[in-house]
């Protein structure tokens, strides 16, 4: 076996060229057979095992740079750096990160999670070469479909217009950039980046750009000639109109052909990109018939690819779709937006079903917010899906087209809370915090899972501007469902249990939390008061005075941002009505990044557990805290 | 005059395509004029003078929908369509508005002040139209400059993959594109536009697509015709790669040819781009001359074109402009990173220093982040200099890549606060409430310049992460400055003046509006203590304990969001700390978006006025203001 002979590049390196395949075949068996038990990415990282082998081949890591975009298919990288053993954590609980991981090791240079940002942080690294005078190589590694981000485009017209050597990797697994990349020629690839040719086309460009000054018919003819030139040697257009020099397309899973065109790669000045073509799940039949799907995966029977999912109620993402469903039967302005998430989002039944009402933009999140902004003002009822960490990406065109306008735009909000296994950079923690202050908005959260197809059906009914539901990842809660969807007040918050020692006020999934905490807090002779607080915004401001005059103990329970959060909208609002003399404590979670883990650990690592909220109860109401009054009188 | 005979743009409409350079030329008098007394953004307008009359005299507005793009270009839209007798009041308070705006007209369809929004617009509008079976035109206005912008590079994307009819207007007076697009051929645009030719290259596709089949030599041959085919006819390459047809350059300034080229738009079926060509400033001789200084200004001397500007102490941008050169000569790793804006953020004179630190990387403040983030990671001193308004656009990237991540990161944030004159769009008013809740950032505001100074050096000797430094649109405070730079204690407040009855925490230009206010109240006999909340990222706890214990009134106010604001924080300090019993009350802007004015105009709409303050402590230090308590007890 060779893959038990890799613990770092160095070792990597000692192969032949020809042992890789190999090792390819060594790995592909690896990943399937331990992420049958552990779930994860697995068809983007069968995808790239022959491209990881050959960069860490050719190149010194860490000193030469390799970003991944994403950072999801990695796992390749992990294992020839020396993360193999590791694998049977992975995505768990202080296991192995699935994603890019600085803490795990000094070839992981660049984390994300969030797509499109490997260009920019190429353009970074090697601007910071060039000012250090160091001379490494930077290569970042894109995938076709986040190339269609705008910080990626925003990146790719800076590399053009800078001219610094580095190398994108476009890791074409025809995912969804436009089919004109798809038809490149190899052939006009291999000749242009030919070192004679290279030279020869300076040489003739330096010829060119003397000729204008003579003016007149010479110069139209040499205009001509230039085009010529470049009709004869270019292919991918588009990249060499960005000033890119354009490599490929080559086979990535031909070890040979790789290590052919990164040689040549190697011999270019300036940026330059490489086409690779792979297959997303190469190597495992069930993963390529279907790379959607095995796109991340859980635990699954190797034999017959069967997916091994928890029983339980429906989730959130389901519920939302088929209530989406329900009311696009009935009301024919809905439309469906999605940045490229339509299975993430529950909208592929919705497209099938309305083909012309889906409208999926590519990875876009910017585009799709304010092209829904102008759907809305042109009288439909744009639904934009998107996962709350996702819609940070639109922070800007939510304030400034959509909310500023007043527009009908629907979010649905998907993945607010805690996410577990992706981590920290995919959880919906801050949308409370990013959207509460922005003007004309209404934000929501349902209890269950019939309170969320209610809410759908508030959100299509109103017309005053734009209306958000946020839901977390997890299952619903079971509850049955009415008949009829139903509309809720604008602003209409619910008493769900009576309650004389305190109020806690919470929204989703931390309802249930509540109720525990208030189950347990019953042992200890107190009456706890449950305030399903469904509209973050506006708050109903009726409800907030009546508990205040009631109860001077009032805890503020949420799985997001205690900084920004919906405590602090029920402390900024009884200081405005100037409501002085309340006891008011917020649990949600505190001013830190929380890792990758299950949901149930994120909570309990914050807090967020029926015991640690009836601690906090207790505590307030017993009076063990000191405040500044007792410490004055 | 022609001018005075247009009311409507159906007026426009009776006149010859001859009269419109005569009306031309009024317009261009008639702004020249009106500008020298108000101001605005006068060289962008000078600019478009003939492509809008020929917009509105082909199009049908607002049927066919006109979108500008930032929308400070729409003077000559305004003249057209009725407003000529209100740019008196241009750009002031319940005034003339510089951008589009709804309220004003049927003819202002889309509202922006941000760049790059149009081509999203345009792609929303035309998926309605067609959703609606109706079928009006859509024009999208861009500038060469917010080309460059991520979200219209996404929009590009996906018209191409739509293929909905609506027109591009590329109007291009050289800002910020890449070269090549200026090396286009007027020449074989006309040939492609050409309807006839439309329909050879249509059937000649047709013919190409059967050729594949056969397979083997002649599929390649047939490859290669169809290159050639493109080559012939084919100028504007970058934008036919993403499956737009191109049509230009044009004259932007000859009327017949512009009128040429639209009728020829027109007849193309799908997205269309046309490739204007304009001079900023045209008409106008200063503007032509520096079109950068005209972009927008002040009232001015037509004949000599002398800018008339107020005399005060240096604005806050020209004091950080020259501390950031001092820090630089001192550390070399000190790079300055601009999303096109060197001239409105005080980096001209940097760039012309150090022209190697200095990266402009266009109207892209993702990229600017993220690249950031990775000269940081390799050793830099990176200071993104950006207004607060347009960091709007970078918030998951200050998230996810830059404070995930825990890196050296230093922004510069300008027009923190108010604005003035360009409004609700441009307002620096959310930032405190975007970035407050993300861990690992450190966020600071200046007294005054003195401190700006020493917050720069602050933020250059931190090694501990991300740090900014927010400062406003106004004149310093024309304090001494100190001869050297000092750092300041990370989360250290000060306390400005001494006080028995309520305590204002504050910060930026508010402390003096709180020093004014104290001096009213000592009228009332009252004493206010004022601190210089000038980290409001960490905050100075123990001082925050020290004010709670001594004074149970706290206003807090700050020129911000009271959503997620200063406010908010101190609040949510004093709950998590079991701290009861204070009456605090927020002053700052409540949940509204502010129309544009002075400056002055926009603080004393929503109260942030001595009067007012002053008020609202007497209210309640005297406890006029009803609390719970006292109805309780």
């Amino acid at each position: 076996m060779l893959i038990e002979k890799i613990n770092d590049p160095k070792d990597l390196k000692q192969l032949h060229l020809e042992q890789l395949p190999q090792l390819a075949e060594e790995i592909r068996t690896f990943l399937i057979e331990k992420l049958s038990m552990t779930g994860g990415h697995l068809a983007p990282n069968l995808g790239v095992v022959e491209l990881t082998l050959i960069l860490h081949y050719l190149y010194d890591s860490p000193n030469d740079k390799i970003i991944f975009d994403v950072g999801h298919q990695s796992y390749v990288h992990k294992i020839l750096t020396g993360r193999m053993d590791r694998f049977d954590t992975l995505r768990t609980f202080k296991g192995l990160c699935g994603f890019v991981k600085r803490s795990e090791s000094e070839h992981d240079v660049w984390e994300a999670g969030h797509s499109s940002t490997s260009l920019s942080a190429a353009m970074g690294m090697a601007l910071a070469r060039d000012f250090k005078g160091e001379n490494n190589k930077v290569i970042a590694v894109i995938g076709d479909g986040a190339l269609t981000g705008g910080m990626a485009l925003e990146a790719l017209n800076h590399m053009g217009h800078e001219k610094r050597d580095l190398i994108v990797v476009l890791n074409d697994n025809e995912m969804s950039i436009a089919p004109n990349v798809g038809a490149l020629h190899n052939y006009l690839g291999k000749i242009r980046s030919d070192k004679h040719y290279q030279k020869a086309k300076d040489e003739f460009q330096q010829f060119l750009n003397k000729i204008p000054a003579i003016g007149g018919k010479l110069a139209k003819t040499a205009e001509r000639l230039k085009d010529s030139l470049k009709y004869m040697v270019v292919s991918g257009m588009l990249f060499e109109e960005l000033g890119l020099t354009y490599l490929g397309p080559v086979d990535g899973h031909d070890i040979e052909k790789l290590e052919g065109i990164f040689q040549q790669a190697n011999n270019v000045s300036g940026p330059v990109l490489v086409h690779v073509l792979t297959t997303k799940g190469k190597g495992y039949q069930p993963a390529e018939a279907d790379s959607h799907k095995w796109h991340g995966i859980t635990p699954y029977k190797i034999e017959s690819g069967q997916l091994l999912k928890a029983v339980g109620p429906p989730m959130y993402t389901e519920i939302f779709s088929q209530a989406l469903i329900e009311l696009a039967e009935q009301d024919e302005r809905i439309v469906a937006v999605t940045p490229a998430m339509p299975g993430g989002s529950g909208l592929v039944k919705f497209g099938q079903l309305f083909p012309g009402r889906m409208i999926d933009v590519g990875i876009a999140e910017q585009h799709a917010a304010t092209m829904s902004a102008a759907l809305a003002m042109e009288g439909l009822k744009p639904v934009f899906a998107v996962y709350s960490t996702f819609l940070q990406r639109a922070y800007d065109q939510v304030v400034h087209d959509i909310c500023r306008q007043n527009l009908n735009v629907i979010f649905a909000i998907d993945r607010a809370g805690f996410v577990g296994a992706d981590g920290e950079t995919h959880h919906g923690v801050y949308d409370i915090a990013f959207l509460r202050h922005v003007p004309n908005l209404v934000l929501m959260m349902p209890k269950d899972e019939n309170e969320l197809r209610n809410m759908m059906k508030t959100a299509v009914d109103y017309n005053e501007g734009p209306i958000a539901v946020r839901y977390p990842r997890v299952n619903g809660r079971g509850v049955e469902l009415d008949p009829q969807m139903s509309t809720i007040p604008i602003g209409s918050w619910e008493k769900l249990r009576e309650g004389e020692s305190a109020v806690i006020i919470t929204q989703g999934p931390m309802i249930q939390v509540a109720e525990e905490a208030a189950d347990l807090l019953k042992r200890d002779g107190l009456s706890v008061q449950i305030v399903n607080a469904r509209f973050i915004k506006p708050m109903d401001e009726e409800m907030l005075l009546k508990l205040a005059a009631e109860n001077p103990h009032i805890i503020v329970l949420e799985e997001g941002s205690i900084m920004g959060g919906l405590g602090s909208a029920v402390l900024e609002f009884y200081a405005q009505r100037g409501i002085d003399g309340l006891s008011i404590r917020l649990i949600g979670i505190p001013d830190i990044f929380v890792e990758h883990g299950s949901i149930k650990e994120q909570r309990q690592e914050i807090g967020l557990t029926p015991e640690h909220v009836a601690s906090q109860v207790f505590s307030l109401v017993s009076g063990r805290l000191q405040n500044v009054k007792r410490q004055r009188g």
